[in-house]
């Protein structure tokens, strides 16, 4: 089985109470084909600008994700800085720069167009759905969103959800697309919209799955110490996905087992700044972890 | 086997966004005896004053929960005023009248100081003491507290924390006695102290269950609408310690089992105003959403 991902690759300056990190590598993509790469084959479809270090190219190379599908444009990469408050339940966006985006035709080259698994991480959903056009027959749509869509290319996301089988988005977001404060109400709105499956992450309280087969509870993995929570939502994507391209088991059973996998790439992500941890976790230590976590879940 | 539980039996006045209840019936051992009963004998030593209602006894002992240890004082019957804000998530105390509380001895009726298990129920650490020293061979004690006791009787507290076998608290609770943000060093320094279990209750999110055998994490139930908070956390440790005491089994899978019973204890509690679900709540809805909530957080 083969799975793409398109979002967004990016320079990130990260204020968190343990310290800063400037101009570091992030990316809701880059994070996701990064914890895919874990159980399958992951390709990457996203663009890059002029200043863009090689060295973080390395990293996603050094897990086997096929770059074909990244464009490199003489803007400047797509960054933010953002500054955590002192729980890191919360966060403030300093500055963005989505210059890179602005008229970005995503382009799926051929050979990726058969992917079984289709992710489409955060960008605008209006990229998604081109993206999505692209690939001839996929088996499964996995798509993730973020608040600023939500305020201003509603229409467009109602769209992505529509396409997708499997749509996954944040607590607060989900209260906030909703206009619903529980999230069990939220989150059987949005499977009225089409997909099979929704998932809401609910950072250091684990994730929420809804089906119409049932609903389905899973604490987040028992760390004593949180560095940065950025990249740890589309890391448990990126596991959720690719466990699900890995397998194939697209059942509701499934996709449970799937989230062990999401959670337990999440947990490493936010052990550190940036992809510091990541880069130095073997396959191995995953395997470990995702084993733990089930004990740590399981009555 | 046989439960006692000693605490507060309450008149509350509470404001949430849907709506206002006066001098309803409330109370840490109140809730916590109501929740055990579905699973076990259950005992209640409090005290209240001249002006509280009898139709609120003919609750408790509507359940079979024995009140020869309730006192009857001359004093005001202990009373809370609480306002939820609009997530619920959050509430402040516009008023509270502990003055029943100055003074009073406790006393365990002789009949009830066997009991296998042997709950403190929120009230001043010294009198959760007082309690204990008065029962003669407790197989097991769970002990509950809140903000206000971290705050003024921290030591007399830290007291019962090493009596107790099993320790039950909020998240908030557990940050502000450890004085650690991350739940799970805050669990573990607890557990230091002494007691077998420690369980971080996180309303909305479910708990934590931190042990020398491993942690376990159990999600709510998942209701579409929650009323009122109030007493939630007390129905849950009384359908916790009601569970171990129905069982007998205080291992780490028993006491994971009795999470169980305890999450379905504090789901009836908010779906309404103070025990008006509570008091039309049967032992066959009680069982059929246990069961349910098995299925909800089973992988």
């Amino acid at each position: 089985m083969s799975l793409i991902v398109g979002g967004s690759v990016a320079l990130d300056t990260l204020e968190t109470p343990h310290g800063r990190a400037d101009r570091v590598f992030g990316g809701s993509a880059s994070y996701f084909a990064y914890a895919a790469s874990f159980l399958t084959k992951a390709s990457l479809v996203g663009v890059i600008g002029h200043d863009f270090p090689d060295e973080y190219l390395k990293v996603l190379e050094g897990r086997g994700i096929s770059l074909a599908g990244l464009e490199r444009s003489p803007k400047p990469t797509f960054s933010w800085h953002g500054k955590y408050h002192e729980n890191m339940n919360n966060r403030d966006t300093l500055h963005v720069d989505l210059s890179i985006f602005e008229g970005w035709q995503v382009k799926v080259p051929s050979v990726l167009q058969n992917a079984d698994t289709v992710c489409l991480a955060n960008m605008s959903p209006k990229q998604q759905l081109m993206l999505l056009q692209q690939c001839k027959n996929p088996r499964f749509v996995v798509a993730d969103t973020m608040n600023l869509w939500i305020e201003i290319e509603r229409d467009a996301l109602f769209d992505v959800i529509r396409a997708s089988h499997l749509f996954i988005l944040n607590d607060e977001e989900a209260r906030q697309l909703t206009e619903n404060d529980n999230l069990i109400v939220a989150g059987k709105s949005l499977l009225k919209r089409g997909p099979r499956y929704v998932v809401v992450k609910k950072g250091e309280h684990g994730a929420l799955l809804i089906a119409k087969e049932g609903t389905y509870s899973i604490g987040a993995y028992p760390l004593e110490k949180v560095f940065d929570p950025t990249g740890a939502g589309d890391c448990f994507a990126g596991g959720l996905a690719g466990y699900l391209d890995k397998t194939g088991d697209l059942s509701f059973k499934g996709v449970k087992e799937a989230l062990l996998a999401g959670t337990t790439a999440a947990s490493f992500c936010v052990e550190d700044f940036s992809f510091h941890r990541l880069r130095k976790l073997t396959d191995q230590e995953f395997n470990a972890r995702l084993a733990a976590l089930r004990t740590h879940v399981t009555l």
